[in-house]
């Protein structure tokens, strides 16, 4: 009878310590889940917005968006106009925006329309940042995106290695946007300074269409025979210039340098009627996007969201960078 | 007797049943762990290098690496050339590479003398990220700091609120240096632009010394006794104007702007001295400089580091931001 109560006693006391143990740990675990970990919290949700929300290119930045919220724990959502309409974009955003989500993550389908929208939602207490295309006037607390001068002139420093340093180039692009017309500019002037024995013959508008920029470039070659490369700015126009460059019977190739990764661009880096592309930084506009509006949301950054003045709690821009996709390394660009 | 072996089963089971909870617990938390936290390993080291390492300015770049440290559960040493030496610089780093950190995040003494040694390490497998001082053609993954050019604008706007928008100014700066002259350049096309009632009759050089600044400061009153403002690109100097406008006798005050945060210039913001200073996003700096090298670390990014081509797993350029310290918000700048 001793016995069974002395292992009475030692059972107690482990049960005891056990729970002790259970509790205490419990506790410490969550006192660092909200002080230390980069977790998020049930019900945390944010919103990526875009304009036309079923072209390809978004398709990397949701990817980055996404693959931070697994790291976050935390929960996402994507919205966006279908068409290239402001106001529609205004109308997406004001219903976000009364659900009162964690944080929002834009690109503004030009530099002003969205200013008044995305003022409220930062004024409700909104963490809002802007990715790919900014809004530099509104209260958004950061832009990630490409540098698209330096974008034109990696493309320069491409199609000079591509040409030899010489030969007549032209430019297809969309001269009504601000980011193609950096591209251009970026192009020209490395063209200018770096390549005495190129030259820009040309600097054409396609209307962001694949037929026209294909049309454009056969005009070209017809007025100038000699043409040995076209950088198209724009995705669309690419595939046209592509096609142009696939059909053309000339004993040297017209050299076809694009821009952004669309599958028909990469296939076409596959078979040779387009030379290079030049890939811009998605993943990293979206991942990096979401982080900075989780570290917004936990008042993480010091200086804190809420301190006075015309205070910065985030890097105010980020240039994602570019790289240049080539035959060569065509196959990792591929959405995995 | 029948009571205490029911109980005594009673007790084995919840014995048992908490034994099997805590383990199943455990092995949760490290599947976790290991997946989709972001949580660094055992032994996970981060070195953060700078030059003149007993300088203040270092203190909350280094602030902002250790709260990443802390979030991200990896350890951190921080290690710097105790001179303005570029060789001692260097040697720093080849102590350091040779213990194979997980990343180096490194202010460059200036943009060349170090391209070879941070070569060495990014060859040898170690992420870098270059803050505050970039090294431009070296293969530092990212560059993390203040535009300064921006910066210099702002305190041309701040100049012009104080000023009224009119009256002769003056820039005190280190002419050698190629972050300052962006900042006087910033500063001079903001007033020609956009302050036609303000003018820069001066530029000078105060060789990083406060009582050069003073002494220059006194100069220019002699020979411009309107003199109604001095920005001074450089955290010494701006003590030294500041010195010589609380000693200036005259109705209306010699308004100064400064650079950086340094206590002394804190202070002379309450007293009255000195009117404004430009804070940069330091802590930033360090933040988000040790969340790109546990990203490179571990291989999360998209592109991979390991990509093949000229690929940027990273985003190339952080522009940390910076804001304008006042008697208002001065209160928020001292180290905390």
């Amino acid at each position: 009878m001793k016995k069974t109560a002395l292992l009475y006693v030692v059972l107690i006391a482990a049960f005891l310590a056990y729970v002790v143990q259970h509790v205490y740990t419990n506790s410490e675990s969550e006192r660092s889940f909200r002080s230390e970990e980069l977790r998020g919290e049930l019900g945390e949700n944010y919103v990526m917005v875009t304009f036309l929300s079923g072209i390809e290119y978004w398709k990397s930045c949701l990817k980055g968006f996404e693959d931070a919220a697994e790291a976050l724990n935390v929960s996402i959502e994507y919205r966006g106009a279908t068409q290239y309409d402001a106001r529609e974009q205004i109308t997406v955003l004001e219903q976000i925006i009364a659900k009162k989500p964690a944080g929002i993550a834009i690109s503004a389908l030009d530099p002003t329309s969205l200013t008044g929208v995305i003022d409220k939602a930062v004024d409700a207490g909104i963490p809002v940042v802007l990715f790919d295309s900014g809004a530099p006037g509104s209260k958004a607390y950061s832009f990630l995106g490409t540098d698209n001068y330096a974008a034109g002139e990696a493309a320069a420093d491409r199609m000079a290695d591509l040409l030899g340093g010489k030969g007549k180039v032209a430019v297809v692009t969309l001269p009504s946007q601000q980011n193609h017309d950096e591209r251009t500019q970026g192009f020209r002037e490395a063209v200018a300074q770096s390549y005495p024995g190129m030259r820009v013959v040309a600097v054409e508008d396609d209307k962001g269409d694949a037929m026209v920029a294909k049309d454009l470039t056969e005009k070209l070659l017809d007025k100038y025979p000699d043409l040995a490369g076209v950088f198209v700015t724009e995705a669309a126009g690419g595939k046209g210039a592509g096609e142009a460059a696939g059909e053309l019977e000339r004993e040297e190739k017209l050299r076809v340098i694009a821009f952004d990764t669309d599958k028909d661009t990469l296939d076409m880096i596959r078979e040779g009627s387009i030379s290079a592309t030049i890939a811009q930084g998605t993943w990293n506009m979206g991942y990096w996007s979401l982080q900075y509006l989780f570290h917004l949301h936990h008042d993480l950054t010091i200086p804190s969201p809420a301190a006075s003045g015309d205070v910065s709690p985030l890097p105010v821009g980020v240039d994602t960078g570019i790289s240049v996709v080539t035959p060569e390394n065509v196959d990792d660009y591929y959405a995995k």
